[in-house]
């Protein structure tokens, strides 16, 4: 469902430095500015555009209504030597995800593994980038996140959970590394809007009307459907997808009195799918959830790069089924984009230049 | 899919008793046989008949085969405060798995959180047993493994993982807990076993042929194709479902030492699926990995016992969809499976009983 528009090209610096800048004009301070346009382009680069700088209308929105706290104090409610609770004050996600990641690996460095919950956050861009970061340490670093509302269990016609995403990644020796990023609804709800935008109907299996039944047609889901969980229906493991978005749920939330499931405060963009305002406040923003393992308290890390690379090997070789390459190796798609959009930037559709435009005529950061 | 097989009743102590004493009867020391029939037992009260007594003709054909060693030294290769390596020495999975889990949860209580991966072991019965055994402890427990062969990645026609579980639980206050114990295929290979016996059709998206062509003839899965991933194809997220067949074959086999993928060794029913001894070994056994979290290193446990008893009536009193009864709470078939499997016993199909009655002969053990 390929969407022909018109688009504009920048080079990721450039996107870097627009965003940090705006970041700054609200009060943020710059490492924290940094930090925040590291995530960013982090979701830039590896072809994740709705994540990136496609965002900065929601976070620029938040932070113009005083939504989001520019200046958090983020500190640590409780901990053991290798658990933490991290209250994030509001803060941009993007700042309080990475450090409370920092938290998370730095016990993974001390005691052999870091678990971290965090609530009264904000978004925090990709999953992915999170355990990014732990490669760079040797670590295996997981992390989660819940989102606004717009899944509905197996069985249910409500939305109830976000398309709360799980992210972990592997170091390989020679090979790249595997980095798994993945929402657990079947499809995410830009692929809905994509759909009405273009007057196409939608496969059977993502989404739901109103009233509880398979719908192809994104205008029903919009007005009031939701979307699926992964496996979609009884038969093929709907439960599954129910399953893995309820256990991020409440690592995210309950484990660090977040707002869970449906009470989960909405984020801009979900105002643009018609999500309204939860009825209460069952804790403090979103929650997210981050780990870090030490590779070493398990086993020596170069013999497990090495079968990580074996792995990837065999993996490679997998006969293929008819009418493909054969199988992708989790990150694959994203280092692809990297390598190009490195070199070449960042192609981004009209609409969201005019994003930025409107956010540099508001703040006075140049943009183009 | 029903099938109509002539039962037999037992009660689960009676069940109990016998598998204690086979296993004894291979020199299994009396504690550990005790510990391998708790694990059988908790999946035939729990309703997940393929994974108890069922399988005992397995377990009975592996130790007399002497595949497994019936007298583990299982043993810490390395360690940290939160992680442990573990060799199971090829022990029974009923038995190295309880004691890795029993690591992992000492070292939770001890420094917060516990992390054990497990080579050198072989299956260890329902994923869902070792979460039941954290809960007991105020710590949310986590437990994967990986299995034989029998899944192909997204894009391929090749059996290349396993139905690789991950299960998790969370305690409640006055609600029982949620229990998540999930496969990471579509569906389980005993299923496609049914539809053949039935000669029926399966549906699509459960699994390809030998050519790797989705198919709906049960006949040609088990002649050589294969189950596929949670998500079934690119547009449902087949992708998805590879990718968490993936983390838990990484976390069990490349970070313990274990035979990952394609090299698991077979578990004797894996026969019966046509499954041919993996060409070469790239580790020990199978893997496994298991995993426990402090409630209190996060958050006041009552707090969150009182939220997740929050969670569970709000799902609860989610709008269901047409013509069901609303979404249920992950563990939930499984509770009420127990509670009339305590009071009337467990019903084994009769194939299920002769395999018993041949074992008993075998071993001397008396069955009925």
């Amino acid at each position: 469902m390929a969407e022909t528009v018109e688009h504009k090209t920048y080079p990721l610096e450039h996107l870097h430095e627009f965003c940090k800048r705006v970041f700054m004009s609200f009060g943020v301070p710059e490492d924290d500015a940094v930090t925040a346009a590291d995530v960013l382009q982090a979701s830039d680069a590896r072809g994740i555009d709705s994540h990136g700088v496609a965002r900065m209308y929601a976070y620029h929105g938040m932070l113009k209504l005083g939504r989001i706290n520019p200046k958090p104090t983020i500190r640590i409610v409780r901990e053991t030597p290798s658990t933490a609770m991290v209250d994030g004050d509001n803060g941009l996600g993007l700042v309080v995800g990475p450090r409370a990641n920092a938290i998370a690996m730095d016990k993974a460095e001390a005691v052999g593994s870091g678990w971290v919950s965090v609530s009264n956050t904000n978004h925090y861009g990709i999953a992915g980038y999170y355990p990014l970061q732990a490669l760079e340490r040797d670590l295996i670093g997981w992390s989660m996140t819940n989102t606004s509302a717009l899944v509905t269990p197996l069985w249910g016609a409500e939305r109830m959970l976000g398309t709360n995403p799980i992210a972990i990644a592997f170091p390989g020796l020679e090979e790249p590394p595997i980095v798994i990023d993945m929402a657990t609804s079947a499809v995410p709800f830009g692929k809905i809007e994509i759909a009405r935008r273009l007057r196409r109907s939608i496969p059977e299996g993502w989404a739901i009307d109103a009233e509880g039944r398979m719908s192809t047609d994104p205008e029903a889901v919009i007005q009031g459907g939701a979307l699926l969980p992964l496996g979609m229906d009884r038969d093929h493991g709907g439960h599954k997808g129910y399953c893995l978005s309820a256990m991020v749920d409440i690592l995210c939330c309950v484990l660090s009195g977040a707002n869970w499931g449906p009470f989960a405060p909405p984020f801009a963009p979900a105002f643009a799918a018609g999500l309204s305002v939860p009825e209460a406040q069952v804790g403090k923003g979103i929650g997210h959830f981050f780990g870090a393992l030490q590779i070493a308290g398990f086993i020596d890390p170069e013999t497990f790069k090495r079968q990580i690379d074996a792995w990837i090997r065999r993996f490679r070789a997998t006969r293929p089924a008819p009418g493909t390459d054969g199988p992708l190796i989790p990150g694959d798609p994203e280092r692809e984009a990297e390598a190009v959009r490195r070199r070449h930037g960042v192609p981004l559709p009209m609409p969201v230049v005019e994003d930025l435009r409107r956010i540099s005529r508001d703040t006075g950061v140049p943009f183009d």
